[in-house]
């Protein structure tokens, strides 16, 4: 039978990546630094193993063939996956794979060198190249996808997304938010002048800031047979549903920048660690694309962790682990308004929850733009800076490093993927409205520090259903309805007008 | 060119095993409980792609062609080499292998439950079959490698070694020793009554053992750019030579044994991290076997660290890290008579330096009897209490736990690997008897911490020759002679005396 085919050729491809997580985890938090090289070899050749693998010819026949068998509703969704994920693998000429890696790795390279040299026009070239590539990329994908060029750029990371859905949800954001953080800033000032931020003092030790990350785990779901926490440069989720390598990173001075890190990360292994576990070993057994992978990230850490009542549980607990002075005279106001901070900044990865998906939008008008021809590389950074000073009101013209230099995407070729961040963030407050309407007392269920009513719902609607459906699809049998913005908005409004 | 497509075939092996030996470091050190079953698969997945790779039919041909190509002296060591694991690697038909290897995973499986059960009777029918197959297989390399069967088995673990050398170095020690060990016995009762043995009073903090450890491993040469320490249920010293994997185990209520096992995984590391790096995907850029192995962690931990001078050096960092109370009272004679301790004993693993070659030259006797149909199962527990009471004095007649059951090795399927354990203690003794002779001052040396002259003539004579030479030759190029039972004698008449 082809599906038993495909199914032992899912445990090898398993078997392969299981490998490739596990030490690449353990590269960034355990590998002492003379081995990196022959790290690197060995898991570059995993790398191109399991291509060999997954790409093999005789798959598609399995595929057809299996297309045609009697198989379960489920087995069938199965092969759809299967096949998905093999026509997005195998689109593409070998050849012209080995050429865009060659100048992905050059120009991330390049890019680490010139980005700390605020050095744009040495870098320009490289970019040009790449972004040649990716057009060339977005081409050949759509014609065997039969999708828009940018749209099959994006099927890679999220299924079934596309720009014309996905743009009207944006635009609708972005024309809100404009006018939205200057009042958001606003109403923080007035909030600050009542009552004025409260700092902490530390120092407040690795070994107990380590503790009270655990406990929180624990407490959210994480389960510690298989899974742990580790400390690395930049924090992640890695590792397999069976062994989650969650990492963080530690400052004595202050706390709540590793925690909240820990949160999100936490979030990142509930939904792989709820991954269905009998189909570990195929495709429609991963979790459903960056999107909705982000939406359980942010539904921790924004949803559930910004929230009074998460505080109201977790107040007394930071301070069985820190002590009773490391939030000595904060009240449940002044964490919340500290994690919720806004402020309009240059760089993405350290904007707040309402600057954020402005970066993103800029982003994805930008690249689409590249993508579509519109947009030459030579004229980025005067698109990226009017972009910005429309947008936050900051100009980046003389200052690339935190302008179109800041992100590894674009140096490393990843056109399509700058969407799912603030999608993610949308779909988390859409399942967020979805329990509440599900579960009336969430709320006070959060004050208790019971999360077995937001992890049940998550569970039976987002983890078990792993790839079963395309985004637009889960989100919508999750929730009852699309992607819907006006979500999002009521909840940016309710917490920071 | 062949010798090319060798090398090819190397890098990759190197990469796959690489993988196998990170991840199962990795098991062995974090991995968390349920982790455990796809890990299994992931790494049996590597072991069978290894295997697959390195017995295709087309490296006979490789090598064939490889042997008449104009090569470097070096480049014909690394073809005869390849040649050599490739012939041990293929002498079995593969159907033969799968059945052995599920005979010992069975076996193995099995003596573990009734190890603890102290149950014999129901163990000795798998062991049976472990040694039927045991028989066949050292009767089929027998004939493919031209050696006689127990020979053949000896080949897989330390190449060169042959009974007829071994045996009658083993059996003037066993003549010596038989004699010795009451005399040693004797000699320690009256050290102690002139000199009570001193204990240690806990509790001994697991952070300062580790600080302890670091600083030894530091001060004796490990790299620590190319390896780390972690913890770990059995010790052990795994990884890559660019990133070696040693573990230790801690009690709180002493330290000497967790630091003794840290200086000889160290003795395991330095050889690993000494190797040659521009051969390390070459089967002669490995280290040379298992005794040659053994003599390097063995001459850390016995020609090192149980020397009065080396506790001159070490005395002062230990107090350092652990306190002075860690040692307090005792003096450099109290620590040698402590690591230095004698004692019979029914277990191997917990034996001496003076006893140990009893358990191993018994076990010594009793495979090749078994493997050569002079000996069956069902006879084995009167055999070796017949041996233990023999050479040690010690019955286990009604014991069979702490008696022919208290090793995996058998169960395993490992007949041929005891003796290296104590060759390798004779090749340490051997190799510290040369280096004595190149450096008069070598104890002034280690009384000052000062390890550069060992290692130097370690490295010149031992790491860096790889595996270009059979063990016998090898450590008759290093100290100009073959193995000789006289030195190891000397050695521990001067000691235990």
């Amino acid at each position: 039978m082809s599906y038993a085919d495909l199914e032992t050729l899912g445990k090898k491809l398993e078997s392969i990546e299981h490998a490739i997580a596990i030490l690449s985890a353990d590269e960034a938090t355990n590998m002492p630094v003379g081995g990196g090289e022959k790290r690197a070899e060995s898991v570059s050749f995993l790398y191109g193993l399991r291509h060999e693998t997954a790409t093999a010819p005789e798959i598609g026949d399995w595929i057809a063939k299996a297309e045609s068998e009697d198989l379960s509703d489920d087995q069938k969704l199965a092969v759809r996956e299967f096949k998905r994920v093999y026509t997005n693998a195998t689109c593409l000429p070998a050849d012209f794979v080995v050429r865009k890696s060659q100048a992905e790795i050059r120009s991330e390279q390049l890019w680490r060198d010139l980005r700390a040299k605020n050095d744009w026009a040495n870098f320009a070239p490289a970019l040009e190249g790449v972004v040649a590539l990716a057009r060339e990329e977005a081409q050949m994908r759509a014609e065997v996808l039969g999708l828009k060029p940018y749209d099959a750029l994006m099927e890679q990371f999220d299924p079934g997304n596309r720009v014309a859905d996905v743009a009207p949800v944006l635009e609708k954001l972005k024309s809100f938010l404009v006018d939205f953080v200057p009042e958001a800033l606003d109403a923080q000032e007035q909030r600050y002048a009542r009552r004025p931020a409260k700092s902490v003092e530390g120092p407040f030790p690795i070994e107990k800031q380590r503790e009270l990350g655990l406990s929180m785990m624990q407490a959210l779901g994480f389960d510690f047979t298989h899974g742990r926490l580790d400390v690395s440069h930049h924090p992640f989720c890695g590792g397999v549903p069976t062994d989650v390598r969650m990492t963080t990173r530690y400052k004595t001075e202050e706390f709540l920048t590793a925690l909240m890190g820990v949160l999100h990360e936490t979030g990142h292994a509930l939904y792989e660690q709820g991954l269905p576990k009998d189909l570990s070993h195929m495709a429609v057994g991963q979790a459903r694309g960056m999107a909705m992978h982000e939406s359980q990230s942010l539904f921790v850490e924004q949803q559930l962790a910004h929230a009074p009542q998460f505080w109201q549980w977790a107040m007394p607990i930071v301070s069985q682990h820190l002590g009773e002075n490391a939030l000595k005279g904060w009240e449940i106001e002044d964490v919340v308004a500290e994690v919720n901070k806004v402020e309009r900044g240059y760089i993405r990865v350290d904007a707040d929850e309402v600057t954020y998906p402005l970066h993103i939008i800029a982003r994805f008008e930008l690249e689409q733009a590249l993508i579509g021809g519109d947009l030459e590389v030579v004229d980025l950074p005067e698109a990226w800076d009017a972009k910005m000073t429309q947008y936050l009101g900051l100009s980046t013209i003389d200052n690339p490093k935190d302008g179109p230099m800041q992100d590894v995407h674009w140096p490393a070729g990843a056109f399509g993927y700058f969407p799912s961040y603030t999608l993610g963030a949308m779909l988390a407050a859409q399942q967020w409205q979805a329990i509440e309407k599900a579960r009336p007392n969430v709320l006070d269920e959060i004050a208790k520090g019971d999360f077995s009513g937001v992890n049940q719902w998550r569970s039976d609607n987002i983890w078990s259903q792993g790839s079963r459906y395309s985004t637009p699809d889960l989100i919508k049998r999750a929730t009852g309805s699309t992607l819907d913005p006006d979500i999002f908005i009521a909840h940016l409004k309710k917490r920071y007008g």
